[in-house]
């Protein structure tokens, strides 16, 4: 009854025609244009597996439910090769046996694969094959792909092959599951400390990640909790693996290097003790026996509090070998994290420089690293920032496998509230040439092993879906994680390229949707980081917090030297090697030479590698501190543009998405707008230097809470103190408080914005009246990371279409509940739109 | 606490734009389309009330609901007229004193209203203007539908009253939350003896009701629970009564005649016993003191097993003025079914007639009743069947009210299953004329007491919507309760036209989607016609049974008179003064003499009044019995058009409305084939005259279950034969059991569509496999009205798009739950569609 309930739900469902996301690019969507759908008429009636295997099995299938959904058609499934047509799946040696006659057939390396029309004895065929059955199952995905995109499949001759070998993603999830820094639901994995009995979900994401070619994933927090690997969990690890199976994506976890001592009954856990290495190796066999596939081990280790071999004294090579030849017999692989470094740094010394860290830790130990071993590390040198330089510790490995890790959730690019598509950021890096052997070495070779001919290497993506129906909080956001899994296949992929397939895929082909999301993706990188943190200075976020709203001065005064070191004169990390850091010698000469040139370094990395006065005039010929205006205002424009542009789509799209976007959007614009006032008001009050377009720190038609008048709300200082407009808001202390003030503009249709804060402590109920007629009323419960008023929480309500006439009363009333203060901090009027 | 949540829900909620049907036809859409929008920028940005209550509250409130919902624009809300432009509401007599400038006044009757433009001291207003404050509630929601429609407003001038004062709705909803023949689920009023606590539903139904313009419901079922007037029960009328008020709908239930000794203490209910009178008047006074405006009662005596006067001899005239004289000084109304008929006579003889039932009861009676006192008619003799006469008692009683009884829950005429859109059959009876003052003299006029200067009289409609999402259980159903509200309101509305209006409203103003539905609900109920009872001879339902599926002699050889006579040689009720029961004879000279005459009765009466033989040939050319055979296969045909009609919408309207509406439509596409084959089966057998065409009796491409390979499966008879195909059925009596059979055809794409029965009595699984590849499964979980193997619980699945081959073994397996078997009647193969 198992089996019965489990085909049910998956290959035999007709395609959920409600659109809530979860089928994501695989929703097979009926073909509505017959002369399109009339291209596949020439497709065989009938599927044929040569071989045995889940994977196989799974590669059928998706084939079948592919076609089914998009031409209403059910392919037969034939055990042997029939007299007919057929489409025949089979790894190359099973082909070449039972037909010859397709070849010659091509090399291919392991999971590329090779579609084929051949006519064997008179019968026409189209083949899927590769080296392993994994290639088999990404060779229906693509030829699925093909169709879903509507390409002609008549005379097929494709062969494709992976850029890289590795091609997974990390989970932060924790066992308990919560998720570090996921913005899309509770795990999929975890709850309660155990495996979910329902892995529904897991088999569906395992699904979507096979679809892009991804071949690994590693389910649980780099900031490890040793129980995952303890013999009473392992049989928990076994249902996961048997999901993750037939998708050929292999399990792996990221374990505590102390785990010898937490979980293992040990007193040390240094790993060049012989008892420690003897229990890596059994624990490692133990692994095995269960899953034989297992993939491999993740460590963070000596980084942000977590333990590790600097407690003995060892490197990080005598770390990660321990545990990598514990794997090697059976063909595990060891992914040790770069991002190592100290947080408890000084920043009164101007030398000091977190940036050199994952360079200074590891180049030395080039060489000592096992082959089954690889460092994985992240795209820029301090972590997942807006706007970062290459790593150039990926330049300087010559003898050791690395990885880039890219950051798919949107840790510090808007937690998938804020549309930020990724891929642009991502070909950014992956092209630059860091010059490792002459020029022509870009990022991507360099991580996929080519240049210094390294065995392993590739990609991770940090994803960290969740619960929600549409797997990451924002539909948008899903372009990310197709983005990712498209680039680690071909990162020679043009982001257009990948915004467009997955458009048409994931909405529709209709020519005004697919510009318009295209348009919208493509410029959300720029957007975001405009009203963030411009010209290489960082996100400005909340560095000790939760990483989500501005708060200028987070990354300063403190050890974890994420600094951008602005004051009354000056902004910028002086990285050079000149009079900085020297961070910029990391690079080879011919990169480091650009970036310490003040006049070559590129505009939007120069706070990043030069400390200079805001009057600085950048190649655009502005000023620092007028470009730093100018792009937060023009940032929060873009940011209103989308709110447009979306709305242009309705009818267009279905409405269950179209209206969980345009919610979503219209949250972003409020919040670019308090992104755009807290940067601009803390340079012009730091700077003292006024904006040469008059609107820093000018507000038409905003009325502080402050300055209304006040029943029961009591003034409070907001800190940080650019979070609030006028750094102060209004808080109820009272059962219930009123703010109020007289309109004095001119008669006429208004829009009424409310400037409010929504703390994840309460549900305050708010009241908009105006002249006594009650217009709005709503309740602050939406989820934000923050207890505090503060620029997390400050949220915007619009009430549009008021017909305000001089002298009437506009009145908010709020009734806080719990920690919730049912506070303000302003509210402003403008014009309605038609 | 409780106003604020209220208010949260209602007035100030932006429009919900998730379509699931709640709001049905107000749901006040954003008007896209700019330039239509810009028809409405003359309209005021304030409104003004005058005069004070919950009914003009209301209107404001929709007022402003609706604006802000089409044109995103909410009304400023004034308390005097201002100095500025204004929509003003009020009644005639206010707005006389208020701005005497606008007159000259018309006369307007209750509830009539006028829309007017005018310009009192240079400033412009729009009045909305009635005799009374429900009047005024009635224009505000005219004059939003013209806004919904896109008309222009510029120069109003539009004066509307209804056509008769009554304007009700009956709900024949149980106490214990069931509701007899209601088919959108259980009760929005009651649940376990009590009104539900939460009223949402009942205030959003008064408030749909109230946009058409009926000022009336009765609450509760006519085969009347006694405790629905109990003191005990008062408090809880009074609750929804205040529901009820604001939208002017009067509250009224169903009492039971037997009450003064079932709940008054008294040893009798003889209506002219005075102690009988006495209760009667300190009931109804006690129901006025705890609701004022109580509108009435319904009562259904001596009917189908009710008690009434006939207990003590006495007359329906008593039984009507006993109460009628207690609700006389209140101001309330009775009203007293005229659905009285015995329902045990004697089969045998042809002379009985239960349509006369109604005439022979009412008719000498005519001028003994109060003037407070109203007798509902059903609008045909017999009962809501899907084509019969108008009643002739409309015709004949001239000095007692009356209202015709429209059914709008589709009792017999596919129980919200099926499409039948009922406006062009209700207009018919409707625009009849039954030549009662010679000729001129239609049904309509006659039940407004325009014939007769009756001073009450109009339209009872039978609702029963439920606590469905979308209140009827079928999306496009509710254009039948919104085309009996616009009847009630204006009979002279085309069927077209009111179709249009709600489609517009409901749906979208795109011409395709307009175009699309409006064509589907005028053919629909043609179609239903065509494939269940044409000519007259009533729906040939299980008459004994739920009223949903086909059984043909359901209505023979019973008491309860809806025959039709039909045996081996000809079909039809002799009704005729000549040779029949004489019915024919309460019509008046002019009608009788057309039905009475063979040559002149309409062919789609002709079964309803004489009985020929089945080679009779009608005014078509057509023999009776060929005709019967060409509907069937054509009605059938067009409910799989409809499923056609409806996915050409695909894209145009919501998916959430289209998936709902797409699955009903398929599945009364193979209903309707199970209408076509039970009801030409049987006239095939019973007649022995072929099919001129060849179809009846011979189904291509079908496989009876019990013809093929039985694995556990037993053949059982079905009863009536012909619910099933072969009258034979399998039934599992295993715990699993297979059915197959070899596939002999040509190779190529088809369908398969297997015909089971899913009764409401377990859950069945099926499973479907071709040449050992499981294609489909499902569960049998919907619930029919049945539960047994029948033609209510026949259903068909539709696995489409099988690649077949010659030889191929098509097996179905069932696994059976609880009280069902898994029953299978056939399966059917056909080529697929492209």
């Amino acid at each position: 009854m198992r089996l019965f309930a489990l085909l049910l739900g998956v290959a035999l469902s007709t395609p959920a025609f409600a659109e809530t996301g979860y089928d994501a690019w695989l929703r097979y969507a009926p073909i509505g244009d017959l002369s399109v759908k009339a291209r596949y008429d020439v497709l065989p009636a009938t599927v044929v597996v040569l071989g045995d295997s889940v994977v196989m099995e799974a590669a059928r299938e998706e084939l079948i439910r592919g076609l089914r959904g998009m031409l209403g058609r059910t392919l037969r499934v034939e055990a042997g090769l029939p007299k007919e047509s057929a489409v025949v799946l089979g790894t190359l040696s099973t082909v070449k046996a039972a037909l010859p006659a397709a070849g010659p057939f091509p090399n291919l390396a392991e999971d590329g694969f090779w579609i084929k029309t051949v006519v064997a004895g008179g019968v026409p065929s189209l083949v899927i094959t590769a080296a392993n059955d994994r290639g088999v199952l990404y060779g229906v995905f693509a030829f699925l792909r093909k169709v879903g995109l509507g390409e002609a499949v008549k005379q097929l001759d494709e062969r494709q092959v992976p850029y890289a070998p590795i091609r997974w993603t990390n989970e932060w999830n924790n066992l308990d599951g919560s998720i570090e820094r996921g913005y899309g639901g509770r795990s999929i994995f975890f709850e309660g400390d155990n495996v979910r009995s329902d892995l529904g979900p897991v088999r569906d994401y395992a699904r979507l990640l096979a679809s892009l070619g991804i071949n690994g994933c590693t389910i649980s927090n780099v900031n490890a909790n040793p129980r995952v690997i303890t013999t009473e969990f392992l049989p928990q690890l076994v249902r996961v693996a048997e999901v993750f199976r037939p998708w050929g994506i292999r399990l792996s976890v990221a374990v505590d290097f102390s785990s010898p001592r937490r979980i293992g009954g040990l007193d040390t856990f240094d790993p060049l003790d012989a008892r420690v290495v003897q229990w890596w190796k059994d624990k490692v066999d133990e692994i095995y026996r269960a899953v034989p596939d297992f993939g491999g081990i993740v460590v963070k280790a000596d980084s942000e509090g977590r333990l590790g071999p600097s407690a003995y004294g060892r490197s990080h090579a005598d770390a990660t070998n321990v545990i990598a030849r514990a794997l090697k017999p059976h063909g595990g692989l060891i992914f040790y994290r770069g991002f190592v470094y100290d947080h408890k740094m000084d920043w009164r010394n101007l030398k000091n420089d977190r940036a050199r860290a994952a360079y200074d830790n590891f180049k030395p130990l080039d060489g000592q690293f096992e082959d089954n071993a690889v460092i994985q590390i992240k795209n820029g040198p301090i972590d997942f920032q807006v706007r970062e330089p290459a790593s150039p510790l990926f330049g300087t490995l010559e003898k050791t496998n690395q990885v880039v890790e890219l950051q798919i959730t949107q840790e510090y690019l808007g937690q998938q509230r804020h549309l930020c598509y990724l891929p642009p950021m991502w070909k950014e890096v992956l092209d630059f040439d860091l010059q490792a052997k002459g020029a022509g070495t870009p990022m991507k070779a360099l991580v996929a092993g080519k240049t210094f001919q390294r065995p392993l290497g590739g990609f991770v993506g940090v994803s960290n879906v969740g619960r929600d129906q549409n797997w990451l909080g924002h539909h948008l956001a899903m372009a990310n994680l197709y983005g990712f899994g498209r680039l680690a296949w071909n990162p020679d992929l043009s982001a257009r390229q990948i915004a467009e397939e997955w458009t048409r895929l994931t909405f529709s082909h209709d020519k005004r949707v697919v510009d318009t999301i295209v348009a919208m993706q493509l410029g959300s990188w720029r957007t975001y980081e405009n009203y963030s943190g411009p010209l290489g200075a960082q996100t400005l976020t909340d560095i000790t917090g939760p990483h989500f709203g501005p708060a200028v001065e987070a990354s300063e005064r403190n050890g974890w030297g994420q600094w951008h070191r602005a004051d009354e004169k000056g902004i910028g990390m002086d990285r050079t090697v000149a009079t900085g850091t020297g961070f910029i010698g990391q690079f080879r000469p011919a990169v480091a030479k650009t970036y310490e040139s003040l006049k070559d370094c590129p505009d939007e990395l120069l706070l990043w590698m030069h400390h200079v006065p805001y009057t600085h005039v950048l190649h655009s010929g502005k000023t620092v501190i007028q470009h730093i205006y100018d792009t937060h205002y023009q940032g929060a424009q873009e940011a209103e543009g989308f709110v447009t542009q979306w709305k242009s789509l309705k009818g267009l799209v279905d409405d269950e998405r179209y209206r969980e976007v345009l919610t979503r959007l219209e949250y972003q614009a409020g919040h670019a707008q308090v992104w755009r006032d807290a940067v601009s008001s803390w340079f012009l009050k730091t700077s003292g230097i006024p904006d040469a377009n008059g609107r820093a720190g000018r507000f038409p038609g905003r009325t502080e809470a402050e300055a209304m008048k006040l029943d029961g709300y009591e003034v409070v200082d907001v800190r940080p103190w650019e979070a609030a407009s006028g750094s102060k808001a209004v808080r109820c202390a009272a059962k219930q408080c009123a703010a109020s003030f007289r309109y004095d503009g001119e008669p006429g249709w208004r829009d009424l914005l409310v400037q409010y804060f929504d703390q994840n402590n309460g549900a305050s109920h708010y009241r908009l009246s105006v002249a006594s007629q009650l217009v709005a009323e709503w309740v602050a419960d939406d989820v934000f990371p923050s207890g505090r008023i503060d620029a997390h929480t400050s949220t915007r309500r619009a009430v549009t279409g008021l017909a305000l006439r001089r002298g009437d009363e506009v009145r908010i009333e709020g009734i806080p509940d719990r920690g919730e203060g049912a506070a303000l901090d302003y509210m402003e009027i403008r014009l309605s739109a038609r």
